[in-house]
């Protein structure tokens, strides 16, 4: 079965050929846009998978054979153009194919996305394509992916299942004495177990890691073998990826009964995400969240915060996809809209205690806002 | 302590240096070679972290302030140019940095990464200095990455032995009726225990999936909830990364007694693995390593061949970081030298069976190689 119907990926052709101005094509060479555009997600490992949308006729797609199955099975597109890894470099391959393909219906106008691009890519296809125009339509592929449809929600709401499930396991397993590592291990196989049994259709991938005091300052690191120390903030990360649309929910636990200090800081980082979710409506702009949470830090004293308050996910990996339009920070006016889905995560540094925090994903409505993600009351105590 | 001495980090920037030609400094925009020239790898979440390495002066970093601790912690780099997610969008940031940074110190002639760049970032350094001028040294950077230090070599080493502990887990755990998921689960729960326990110091992350049958012909898909089936050629994948250093080690499994069919491909498929594997030494090139498995499988009749015999490992995820010049395909005649470490992998499509195959770590050694994995003798059996 497809990920996406035909309706749905058909959909986004007709709402992106608009914004072509002068272009006579949009050329996604960037995995989450070239995904968009085809509905089938293909992991490059060096191989590129070109997504090619002209104005006034049928989309292709260049992709290496070895994925040729795969997007018959998942794309409306039937137009492919395949090359092997005998061929050549499969970089030149995939270009020769695209020129070629450009050329034979006469486009030359190229709209593609500058963002997701790399520098020797473009110079290879301007090299085959002399006197080619190029043009950047990433601005207009980023705002179309912030808003979901309605099947792409579905995705987002199978994977915060599962990251809510992953949550509920590493706290009920959390003891005193227990690596942190162990843990992790323990919620990333229940999370695959569910997804396995509730959602065998969707291929989906967990993530899962813990720090405890100031290691949650050092941002991304993975599981330590660390035991769970009492009195200590433990900051718990799961992120979950249903057909490559991401989630993240993160719960800052309490080791033992927490010093004061903790308490307090605790308190304040809930207070601000309640403060921030509670400002979640369509209409209002990313800042105007990021200010709602800001504030409740600053009020208490906890100055030092060097990040926004969260951001779009969906299409995004730590790698690449992250839409800074879609970021809840001080300078972004973008406005939100319904079926928009953020992941709202405050955090200052806490000097001496660390930086853990709540991550929930919310969706915006029509009218105001859903927490998708199961968010806990009051401070959580684990061991 | 840091995952790479200052000779090492130092020593790779004197290596770079004479490659510089008429340009004034080396400019890395890439996960990869920014990692590569800094020793510490960030992981970007949309936040660039950028190495600058001058011809005449120190190096610096451009990166996020949340970054900086990891950055003081990992790099003998001393000079920092943060920005934090209040400053604006965060590429804008980091390009505003790096111009300021390049014109204080009078650098206009500028070689970068241009297969790691995005045409997005380079527009925008342009524009912030209009005359500068670009050059290309992706394929230095890529001919040196190919060839690893002893401390590189330690990290395969490590994920080289986590990795065979997964295999071994899966292989004792498979039992038919049991669900895929639940041994990819075990195998990571293991191996993450195991790293834990060995390399308390070492950053490691695990990935462990299988697949079934013709589901082989899949590239790069998940764990599903099919329980094990009997008379099925299964492939196991695991990859291991050790400080963001990739290894894979792949296993083909027999659940039973295998049927003619599936004896007669396993038993070609080891042939070429062996036959690749010894052709490996010194001063030969990658596309006799190719052809040494090719013959083999073509010679049994399995002419359907897509996909090359491995890749040189490391430095890489499946989102970015593969060099073409360390692919084992038959037109690749760049040649092995002492301490590259190759992924050996070949493969054909065996048609209604799949295509499941071993992989293995194979370093070059000054006279011939050495197997780092442990690779089995014979067909594997489980159930």
């Amino acid at each position: 079965m497809a990920i996406f119907s035909t309706a749905e990926i058909e959909g986004r052709h007709e709402k992106l050929r608009p914004h072509l101005g002068v272009s006579d094509v949009v050329v996604a060479f960037s995995f989450f846009n070239s995904y968009y555009l085809s509905g089938v997600p293909i992991i490059p490992w060096g191989r590129p998978a070109i997504t090619v949308v002209p104005k006034d006729s049928p989309p292709a797609m260049i992709l290496a054979t070895i994925e040729h199955e795969r997007a018959s099975q998942h794309s409306p597109i039937t137009e492919f153009h395949t090359y092997s890894d005998i061929d050549g470099p499969n970089a030149s391959s995939s270009i020769r194919l695209l020129s070629e393909l450009l050329k034979s219906r006469g486009l030359r106008r190229i709209a593609f996305d500058a963002k997701g691009t790399s520098v020797a890519m473009l110079e290879m296809l301007k090299a085959a394509m002399p006197g080619a125009q190029f043009a950047d339509i990433s601005d207009e592929l980023e705002q179309m992916q912030l808003v979901n449809s309605d099947e792409e929600l579905a995705l987002i709401r199978s994977a915060t299942e599962i990251a809510d499930m992953g949550i509920k396991t590493f706290i009920n397993e959390a003891k005193i004495g227990v690596a942190e590592v162990v843990l992790a291990g323990r919620a990333m196989l229940a999370m695959s177990e569910y997804a396995a049994r509730h959602f065998p259709d969707i291929e989906t991938k967990v993530n899962c890691y813990s720090q405890q005091g100031t290691r949650s300052l050092q941002a991304h690191t993975g599981a330590s073998g660390d035991t769970l120390r009492e009195r200590e903030l433990m900051a718990l990360v799961i992120e979950v990826y249903a057909w490559n649309y991401q989630v993240a929910v993160e719960r800052a636990l309490v080791v033992g009964t927490p010093p004061d200090e903790q308490r307090r800081y605790y308190e304040t980082m809930l207070e601000a995400q309640t403060s921030a979710i509670e400002a979640i409506r369509p209409g209002v702009s990313f800042a105007t969240v990021d200010r709602a949470a800001r504030q409740v830090f600053q009020a208490a004293g906890y100055d030092q915060i060097h990040c926004g308050t969260g951001l779009v996910r969906g299409l995004i990996t730590e790698w690449q996809g992250r839409v800074d339009r879609g970021n809840i920070r001080p300078y972004n006016e973008n406005l939100l809209l319904p079926n928009m889905v953020l992941s709202v995560e405050p955090w200052a540094i806490a000097p001496g205690v660390g930086a853990p925090r709540h991550c929930d994903m919310v969706l915006v409505t029509e009218n105001g806002h859903e927490i998708i993600s199961k968010r806990p009351e009051g401070i959580i105590s684990v061991g």
